[in-house]
């Protein structure tokens, strides 16, 4: 039986194959290590950069309102053909490959088109390939249901094939390669004084994925975190060591606040007055999720409206995706009578505050809020876990209090 | 049992899905179809036009020798793009639309890549969904092997995917909607007064292609002659009827000569000496048939170089396609000896006339050489089949050639 000992799943993101010439350097990489360090490698690509966005564009321009079938196999598109390029790179300097799909290799989603979720892979073939000394190249950000079709994961779904294929053949690691040498302790684009991580926490980087950071995808962290695979996160373009994402237990420290994250697409929406108790409730986040709204804050609260009896009405606030705002319209159009006004915030954002160290040191919070005192910015939604604290402010307003909570948390370099 | 009698199989090119607002007319036209005359199309598309171009780039690239599953895979993204695109422009006019890609129907082919030959098409799918009133949008031009690689067939192998549809669906005739609005006696580019065909047969249909008319692929009209399945080549672009091909009985009148074709992208290559007999021609043209170059016309004859005896030794010349040139001179180097000399002659191009009624007519040869003898023009090779005649020349006398010819044989508009 194969062992597995030296398969290594190698996931190169958009960037890192964004331009032939890079996708000559994967292949050269890819040997290289095969040679010196006689790992089997097995790779997981992501389709060119600004690829996936082209055919976003063109399915929108069609119609912005359809998502299904057709949509995930125009954006599947895009991993075929950076599978089919590196292929043809790696064979050109004398190395087998085979180029693979998600229905050739078997990578089984449940039908939610857009944001399938993996159920099983079947690794047979891959396995076969390896055995073989063929190197497969697998398409990531794509799978098939059981009755023969393409899904695809959702955006960074790439990272999601990688890491499920890593548990699959009972690997311990899996490589992301992409355009950051590191997962940083806030984006340096945002927060100057950002500093590279050597180890996060699963739980950490999973909550830095949910509130919007795009260094992995958090189905990716969840599956690495069940399965235990240790997630490097490194650069494509450098060769030294990245983040290493592993099991809270296995690192040496763990800060009160390990990092401040933030996603710049957040909109809220107040609506005043809608009926209270649960009948309302779920049947706009009923509709909402059936369309794949990913609903992210939510409050409620009495209402203050007048000529209305505050029993049996309240507000409603919540925040969701920028990208999902046509639908969100759409779908209270439906539902929504005439006397309930609705106030939708634009140009929001979310900002956060994570650690595992959290969970045993008290007053993060009032650190927290207190930054938000001092800057005098409105906080829209807060929300909290026990790791983690989110509020939604004025976009204008996140540089200034990002830096803030940076210095607060001793997390500058 | 479906009778299948209102079903129609509606082939779309490049250009006819080339942008989206094609693409939504293509959608509008379905529709009324379906409406005002009870259709029940099955729709196969092409790439958007340029896509196939960029992808080939890409690769060759990369590396213009690699021809193999990568390279199939590469291209057939570009007609599951339009297939995609057409699924979502059809369901927003409120049509229930199916987008398949060749593995998804079971368009079965063998695996010689980059010309794969269909072997069989499994309509269950397709049935299923014509039955509930969906309208199945194929991909053209590819297909998939026993093992699950993706094959594509070659060049304009979108009509031949369409064609074997049809048959394979019982039915009676397949619409091929591209940019021009018929057949033509002659490439309007080339000859002024070329006309438009009503009717033209099976037999000088395959003719034209295989000489290179750009109209219609040969492997389609093939199989649309071996099913009797009638081809209605026609504009995308405007309503009126196009050209039928058809079995030769079913026409009114056969001419001597229907059409004069040319392929403007030929090579020849001349080899003095080669060793004479079978055995180095075996080798040569097997291991051009191994890389898939289809050698067109050859010719051998004794060899006049001084100093080797014409015992054992012989000229041979034939022509390829320009596209195929760098594969063909990489075998030529590989198996010639120092003492044979190559001429190559580029800018070549190949004229033909053809016609079912030259079966029944002598004399056309002597008429289609005194053309050439009255403009001075030198043949390099020739060839001919009882329905049609080529000559290939200099690529510069092609235009006024080819004007002379048609006019000789009474077909300028």
């Amino acid at each position: 039986m194969q062992t597995n000992k030296n398969i290594v799943v190698k996931k190169f993101g958009g960037t890192s194959v964004g331009t032939l010439e890079r996708i000559e350097n994967v292949a050269t990489r890819v040997l290289r290590d095969h040679t010196e360090k006689g790992e089997s490698p097995v790779i997981v690509v992501s389709a060119m950069s600004g690829e996936t966005n082209r055919l976003v564009r063109l399915a929108n321009d069609l119609n912005p309102y359809y998502r299904g079938p057709a949509y995930d196999m125009l954006l599947a598109s895009g991993e075929q053909v950076a599978v089919a390029l590196l292929t043809i790179a790696l064979e050109k300097k004398g190395a087998k490959a085979a180029p693979l799909l998600a229905h050739q290799v078997g990578i089984q989603t449940d039908a939610i088109f857009s944001k399938a979720r993996i159920r099983s892979i079947d690794t047979t073939k891959i396995q076969a390939l390896v055995e073989r000394g063929v190197i497969p190249v697998v398409a990531g950000f794509q799978g098939v249901t059981e009755d023969d079709q393409i899904t695809t994961l959702g955006r960074g779904g790439s990272d999601t094939t990688a890491v499920a294929l890593a548990a699959a053949l009972k690997g311990s690691a899996c490589e992301i390669y992409t355009d950051v040498p590191a997962v940083y302790s806030a984006d340096p684009r945002l927060v100057a004084k950002a500093r590279e991580l050597k180890t996060i926490a699963f739980e950490e980087m999973m909550e830095m994925a949910s509130v919007g950071s795009k260094v992995l995808h958090f189905r990716a962290v969840e599956i690495a975190a069940k399965y235990n695979i240790k997630i490097h996160s490194r650069s494509s373009f450098e060769d030294r060591e990245g983040t290493w994402v592993m099991a809270e237990g296995n690192m040496l420290e763990n800060p009160v606040v390990s990092s401040v994250t933030h996603d710049p697409a957040t909109v809220v929406i107040k609506l005043n007055p809608v009926p209270a108790g649960a009948g309302f409730l779920a049947d706009l986040f009923g509709r909402l999720a059936e369309k794949n709204v990913v609903v992210d804050i939510i409050t409620q609260s009495a209402s203050e409206k007048s000529g209305k009896s505050a029993e049996g009405w309240q507000r409603l606030h919540f925040s969701i995706p920028e990208e999902d705002l046509a639908q969100t319209e759409k779908i209270l159009h439906e539902i929504l009578k005439a006397e309930t006004e609705v106030t939708i915030l634009r140009e929001m954002a979310k900002i956060s505050v994570i650690g595992v160290g959290m969970k045993n040191h008290p007053g993060v919070a009032a650190r927290f809020f207190k930054i938000f005192k001092d800057h005098k910015v409105d906080v829209h939604l807060v929300t909290t876990s026990d790791i983690k604290i989110s509020a939604v402010i004025d976009k204008s307003q996140l540089k200034e209090v990002a830096e803030a909570l940076h210095t607060e948390f001793d997390l500058d370099a």
